[in-house]
C-alpha cells in the first residue's frame, strides 16, 4: 500500500511557509503482523500547539505530528476490528500500520446528529481539553462571568458553549468582526475584536463588575492585562500561548505576579497528554450527550486533501479558521 | 502627647530617596474616648510591599502605611489593657490613639526564647505569610525540593525553615556570598547566588530532578526561567515581585504560559489581607510551639529611631538586611 506524509523540511522562522513542508510518499507492507491493523486517514486535525513543539522536530526527518480520526481497512486486532473509528496519535499521514499503541480513542458510536470529523473534534482532543479546563481547572459557579480568548478557534468554540452550559456569562475575544458575529452566533453573550480594542476598554465596557474565571488560549501581554480586570481569587486556566508560537525571539509580556498577589488569583496549566488520559471516558460520554442533546455543536473549517495540510495550517496560526481546523483525506 | 510620623514627601523615581520622605510631629488628644488606647510603637516593619503600593500614595499627604508592633500606654479598652502588645496597623509613626479597629493581632504570651520584635516577624505578617505560602499553597510532601528566591529576606528566612521542618529539601536564592553563608546557617540545604550564577546553571547544578515547589518572592525573568527546571504538577507559590518594584516602566519578563501547560503547573497568588485572617490564630499556635521547641527563629536586621526608616527602607529594597528587617523606636 502506499500512502503520503508531510515532513519538516526547512527550519521555520517565524511565520511557517508552505515551502518549509514537504509531501513524502512511503509504502507500508501487505501483510499484518498479528494484533496489527490498517488504518487510513479521514480526517487530520490541524492545531495552534504543533507550531510551538516546532523546537523538537528535525529537519528532512521529523514527519509532523499531530491526531487524525481513521478508519481500519484491514486487521489482525480483535480490538479494532475492520471499520472502527479511531483518534490516532500518528501525524500527519493518510494511512498505515498500527499495533493499537498509536490509538486515543475510540469512536464508533459517534451520535448521529454530527459530522464525523467530531470525533477528533467535540468528542476528541479539542472537547475534551474544553471541557477539562473549564469544568476541572476553572470550576465556574453558574452566573459566573468567563472570559474567552482565541473564542473563535478550535478550543473557544467548544469552551463559550460548555460555559453556557455551565450556566456562565460567556465573553470571547478574537480578532475579526467576522469572528464577533461568529461567537456571538454559537451561544457566547458578548464578544470584541482585540485588534481595534484594548483589553482594558472591552472589559470594562463587558465586565464592569470582573472577570470569575478566565480561559487562556493565547497568553502574551493579553493575559496579563486580563489579571487587572479579574475577581479576587479568580481562575485562570492555562491551555495555550498561541500569541508567541511565531515568536523568533524568546517572547515577553508584561508580569503578572502582583496581580496574582493582590487578588489571590490561581493560574493553572493543563495539556492534553497527562491531565486528560483517566477522565477521558466519563467525560466523552458527558460530550456525547450534550451533542445528542444539542447543545453542543461541531463547529469547523474543513479543507480537503493531504497536499492542503501545510497551507491550511498556515492560514489557522493567521486566524483564517471558524472553529476547528481539519483536513479531510 | 506629641508623635512622629513619615510621610510620602516626593514621587519616587525608580529607586526611593531619603529625599522622598519627611519626618512630621503631631499631637494626639491627652483624654481619651471610651473604648480608645493610647499605644507606642516598639518596633516598626519594613516591607518590600510598601515600595509596591506607592503608586497609591498621595505626595504631601499619605502617611506611610505598614504594621508596627506596639505597647498600650494608656486604656479605656477593656480588650487592650495597659501593657498589651499588639501588631498594629497604623504605619510608620511613633504613637497615637487607636479604638482597636487596627489591631491586627495580640501577641501578649511571645515565647521567652525569642526577642519581643518576633510578635511582627516570626509571629507577625512575615512567619504567618511564610507559613501560609508553604502550608496551605505549596503543601509539599515530605522529601520535595523547595527552591525560595528572596531567601535571605524577610520571608525567605522564615520559609526556609518551615520548609525544613515539613521535610523538604531547601534551595534559597539570593544577591551576594554573605548571603548564601547566612541562608546555611538557618538551616537551607542549598544555596546560590542569582547575581554570578543563571538561574539554568544553579538548578542544573541543585535540583538535576527538578522542583517541586517554588516560594517567590521577586518575579521577573528569575520566576520565569524557574518554570523549566520544575517537575510536572509543580506549585508556585507567588508571594512578592521585589524585582520589579523599583521599575519606572511597566515590567516585563519571559512569557510563562508554555511551561505552565507542558508541565501542569499551578501558580497561586496570596496575600496577608485577604487570605490570612480566617487562619490567623490557628496557625499562630504552631508558630509558636516550633519556636518553642527551638525550631524556628527570628532572624532580623535591626536599626534604631524612626528618623531612620526611610534610609532602612531603601536599603532593603537593595538587599542589605539579612532577615526581617524592622526599626526601633
Amino acid at each position: 500500500m502506499k500512502f503520503k506524509k508531510i515532513i519538516y523540511a526547512r527550519k521555520f522562522d517565524g511565520n511557517p511557509k508552505v515551502s518549509d513542508f514537504e509531501v513524502v510518499e512511503y509504502h507500508v507492507a501487505d501483510d499484518l503482523k498479528d494484533d496489527e491493523f490498517l488504518y487510513e486517514a479521514l480526517y487530520i486535525s490541524c492545531d495552534p500547539y504543533l507550531r510551538l513543539l516546532a523546537h523538537t522536530y528535525v529537519v528532512g526527518e521529523t514527519s509532523i505530528p499531530g491526531y487524525q480520526l481513521s478508519k481500519v481497512t484491514k486487521s489482525n486486532n480483535r480490538k479494532y476490528p475492520v471499520g472502527s473509528i479511531l483518534v490516532l496519535n500518528v501525524g500527519w499521514r493518510s494511512g498505515g500500520i498500527s499495533n493499537g499503541s498509536d490509538v486515543l480513542y475510540i469512536r464508533n458510536d459517534l451520535p448521529s446528529n454530527v459530522p464525523l470529523s467530531a470525533g477528533m473534534g467535540i468528542f476528541g482532543m479539542t472537547g475534551l481539553t474544553g471541557y477539562y479546563g473549564v469544568d476541572r481547572v476553572l470550576r465556574p459557579k453558574s452566573g459566573d462571568t468567563l472570559l474567552v480568548s482565541g473564542a473563535a478557534g478550535a478550543i473557544g468554540s467548544v469552551v463559550g458553549q460548555i460555559g453556557k452550559i455551565l450556566g456562565c456569562r460567556c465573553i470571547g475575544s478574537c480578532g475579526s468582526e467576522e469572528k464577533i458575529k461568529f461567537v456571538k452566533s454559537i451561544g457566547y453573550d458578548d464578544a470584541f475584536n482585540y485588534k481595534t480594542e484594548s483589553v482594558t476598554e472591552a472589559l470594562q465596557r463587558l465586565a464592569p463588575e470582573g472577570v470569575d474565571c478566565y480561559f487562556d488560549n493565547v497568553g502574551g501581554d493579553f493575559a496579563s492585562q486580563v489579571l487587572s480586570h479579574m475577581k479576587k481569587r479568580g481562575r485562570v486556566a492555562v491551555c495555550g500561548a498561541v500569541s508567541s508560537y511565531n515568536a523568533t525571539e524568546p517572547a515577553r509580556a508584561l508580569i503578572m505576579q502582583p496581580m496574582m498577589f493582590l487578588k489571590s488569583i490561581v493560574m493553572e496549566g493543563f495539556n492534553i497528554f497527562d491531565d486528560i488520559p483517566p477522565h477521558a471516558d466519563e467525560m466523552y460520554a458527558v460530550l456525547r450527550k450534550w451533542a445528542e442533546e444539542g447543545k453542543l455543536k461541531q463547529y469547523e473549517y474543513v479543507t480537503e486533501g493531504i497536499e492542503s495540510l501545510p497551507s491550511t495550517f498556515i492560514g489557522m496560526l493567521q486566524g483564517k479558521n471558524l472553529g476547528k481546523t481539519v483536513v479531510k483525506i
